[in-house]
């Protein structure tokens, strides 16, 4: 039985890898570089997000973003006020975003008409690691409020991302956040991996942050 | 073939389902209350575990604890310094525990020699909603550096908790931690549901937290 279900589960992997591999396609064809955003609940991904398209829509920059949540429509009414054309992905329940949830809330959206799309994952550590959704990079947050073990602790996710965003970095101290060993985690789990160090409150680190968005794919990686 | 994989997951939840069952009975038989503890990853499951389970012992109670995670023993090293027995459960990618794992790793345990057993779920605020395992209470905790939104896009998991345990209060002023709207938010989702509002660091509100666990099960819903 337990053999049976994984095979399903196989299957069902597989075909979400298909239609990431043709988003990707899609996006390549536009011209449209996407990241994909994954964390913990309440790491701060809306908060980075809100200001990330603010800064971006100011300088004159064409940004879009989907949000997930299993429920609400409170982050994309949120990232709405930059000006940014965004749409909420509810999953009712779903832990993860799929490829197939991304197609479905394209239509109607030009994508040449878009120089960076963001994706906002449902907050979970675990499960959105096994579901590509034709990023050109995976972004991990990691707020200092939850710990610097966390990367140890959720390698699959850690692993997979290409970048890593140390968020609310303002509240380090009130944390004693142990910054060697948040960056000594996240390199044992993927090593050399990029780290960013930010507050969306204070704007510590958003330019940096802001300047690897817009640059050319290949020095990005 | 989606509905073929939700019929197989159906009846996976089933066995869970009877699995805990069963757990329940034992627990019931030997005497010793239950709680599973479930959160976002780094909410401070295992902080608040720390000092509760180290006061328990210092008063003399009988306390132990399972701790689940996908991969390290951390937080298994971290409580055992209380004196309580307590040991991992390693689930190696699975995103919640399930009623098995606990069953497996209760053996050799005479369960009569606890007052209280403390199981300490994956951080993950989606999945484990779905899987009893036989505890008396399940306890969601909530941290203030979450924002207070979390339980409208969780439903499933705060609605599903008897209890809900703000977390990490001596932050409430450096978030902006608004406490009325995440009691509003809370109540919304599971009306009535009791809260305590702790800090593990300071010791905010542990005398009413740990008196509450050691109520007659009577007197706790």
């Amino acid at each position: 039985m337990s053999t049976r279900v994984l095979e399903i589960r196989k299957g069902v992997l597989n075909k979400n890898d298909l239609l990431a591999a043709g988003l990707r396609g899609r996006f390549q064809a536009a011209g449209v570089t996407v990241f994909n955003l994954v964390s913990s609940p309440g790491a701060g991904k809306t908060a980075l997000l809100e200001r990330t398209l603010r800064t971006l829509i100011e300088e004159g920059r064409r940004a879009a973003a989907l949000v997930g949540d299993l429920e609400t429509d409170n982050d994309a009414r949120r990232l709405a006020a930059s000006g940014a054309p965004v749409r909420q992905i509810m999953t009712h329940g779903c832990c993860h975003l799929e490829a197939n949830m991304i197609s479905t809330h394209l239509e109607g959206w030009d994508l040449a008409a878009f120089d960076v799309l963001f994706i906002e994952n449902v907050g979970n550590l675990v499960c959105p690691a096994g579901y590509d959704l034709g990023e050109d990079s995976r972004i991990v947050l990691l707020s200092v409020t939850e710990g610097e073990d966390k990367p140890l602790k959720y390698p699959g996710m850690f692993n997979s991302s290409d970048v890593a965003v140390l968020t609310k970095m303002d509240l380090a101290a009130a944390c004693e956040f142990d910054l060697d060993a948040a960056v000594r985690n996240l390199h044992a789990v993927r090593p050399a991996m990029r780290i960013f160090e930010t507050s969306a409150k204070t704007g510590l680190g958003m330019r940096q942050w802001i300047d690897f968005l817009l640059q050319p794919r290949e020095r990005r990686s």
